[in-house]
């Protein structure tokens, strides 16, 4: 039996996406030849990476209008590094909001390349809210926030104006709802949420803010180069990058980021719902912040763990331990996750309180 | 009917090794759950991070040797400015050997960190043999050399003694011949030739040569961080890291090193004593420079070029078009290629001196 997947990432793929990646294993596009055995330069390959490109800014309405999409490696955090190396000025400052462990990780980075001000924290509460009312200061080159919390379950649902530019880790929330993306000027998002599997990176840049540092940028953390050879400066990470080809077409079949926004909000309520009427069960974040993707809670009674877990396990619910610095339990509801499996998981906890 | 698949990278990986991912993206290790779906802190992915990263070492002969083995992201091209980052001092300087476009590449990259002395090239007669009777500056932290030229068909036969540390791109023949591997401090090489699939990068490094920089180094760039974490620092690439530990476990079982070197050693000999007495062909590559994994050559009769390329499609053979800096051919040998793809190859090349 399929499991019932919550795993907070790498996480749940659409169960098509993983039968044609097992097929293109043993034979890609029908060339009698592995997907992972191919030149990266074979036109079946170029044309993989081009599409994947285009899909991304087509889902997020970003065509024409100066971004470029890049495929890359190194996760979140290599991006932690080089967004200053690209957008922070030689003896400039950049604007952090600190909303969870991986704000504080891009923070640590962004220290090693000039002043970082830290424009507002939710450390006072563990990261249960995200901060409002901050101002960001004039002189900073950009603000840097964290869209989605994954370990806390928070998520930003506006983000500030300023004269700064905006740049977003978009991690755990990416492709999951609607937002005006030209609003941002650097978006930035690993693979293994809502987009493919671990190993690939997603950078979306605004052409136009590139090339002002006055930083000498080694080729590999240089975007413009990257921008230059079309994420082919050197091997990219094939699979991964075919993987996500697949999902961003599937989300695209699906009605794209509206279409499965309105998915997101049912799974997201269902949960909710039951976690603010069942008394055995309370939520950790504040209600306004809540995640749509990751929703944490913890046992109102500690007595009833080992039911409550042995309840989930017959039911095939899997990854639902929350983090360690957290406790309690975290349901991740990614892009592929569906609502019947929310719908098992709401039922486990109804049955804990009958 | 699969073909002849001579590519240069990626590159063929074994008929096995294909056939258990392409399994493992439906049902990892009887989980019922995807391998590219589930947390890389799972234990049944721990396990095969460990797995692969001790292969590596025992592989090499470098267990209980004081040598730690990572699987990193961003391929050689991310080495070319970690290797500097890592072992340049403050205001010192390295030494490199300058063997074709991969070596300059990493010159070029090192050149930002200090100063870089070139202490040979055989870029006179476009990289077709390897400098040798070259001096290593007392003074170099270390010296940077590329063990096997993938575009030109040459590979080192032996590294230079010296006070500096030794460090060495082998990225295309890594676990190709059996060599001391305890002579080098630092070893780097991308997966998508004999190790795995595009998107994992292995290093290997000898842990007491680390930290003397006087360096702040970014986390993702500090090789002292990844060893402390287990190469699990961030999201590691899962189905990358996988392969390549299916593709060592497959080596191990052939006798290791030195039984894919007896192997490897046939497969040249065969195609070799081809070029050098078909008088259709003429090899490219110095014969004493020679490589065993990238054999080059060129007609001696251009106006025989669609009768041989007919020939070889014919055949199946896949991917032996030469680099367009070179032009000809590229037979690239790689691991996991049979002896039989190296045979066909040499019957058409008989073929057509019918």
């Amino acid at each position: 039996m399929k499991k019932h997947n919550f795993s907070a990432g790498p996480s749940i793929l659409p169960q098509e996406v993983l039968q044609k990646a097992s097929e293109a294993i043993l034979n890609f596009n029908d060339e009698n030849l592995s997907l992972i055995e191919i030149s990266h330069r074979s036109p079946a390959f170029v044309a993989v990476m081009e599409k994947a490109s285009n899909l991304v800014l087509e889902l997020l309405n970003l065509e024409n209008k100066g971004y470029s999409a890049l495929f890359l490696q190194g996760g979140a955090s290599l991006e932690f590094l080089m967004t200053p190396y690209n957008l922070m000025k030689e003896g400039g400052k950049a604007a952090y909001l600190d909303t969870g462990a991986w704000s504080s990780k891009a923070i640590k980075e962004a220290k090693l390349f000039g002043d970082v001000e830290i424009v507002a924290s939710s450390k006072d509460k563990n990261y249960n809210y995200i901060p409002k009312g901050f101002e960001i200061p004039v002189d900073a080159d950009y603000f840097h926030c964290t869209s989605n919390n994954t370990i806390y379950g928070t998520q930003m649902k506006s983000f500030p104006k300023s004269d700064s530019l905006l740049v977003c880790d978009m991690s755990s929330d990416i492709f999951s709802r609607s937002l005006d993306f030209s609003q941002f000027d650097l978006i930035y998002a690993g693979a293994q949420k809502n987009m493919g599997p671990a190993g690939a990176t997603l950078v979306v840049v605004k052409d136009d803010v590139l090339g002002k540092t006055g930083r000498k940028i080694p080729s590999m953390l240089d975007y413009q180069i990257h921008i230059s050879k079309d994420s082919m400066f050197n091997t990219p990470p094939v699979f991964a990058v075919y993987v996500s080809m697949l999902t961003l077409q599937w989300l695209k079949n699906l009605g794209g980021v509206a279409g499965i926004e309105k998915i997101n909000n049912a799974k997201a309520a269902l949960l909710y719902d039951e976690i603010d009427s069942n008394p055995l069960f309370k939520g950790v974040a504040e209600k306004e912040d809540r995640s749509n993707m990751n929703a944490t809670f913890v046992l109102t009674d500690e007595t009833l763990k080992d039911k409550f877990d042995a309840l989930c396990k017959a039911a095939g619910l899997s990854g639902i331990n929350g983090h360690r610095s957290v406790g309690g339990y975290r349901a991740s509801m990614y892009n592929a996750l569906p609502l019947e499996s929310v719908q098992a998981l709401v039922n486990v906890m109804k049955e804990l309180n009958k």
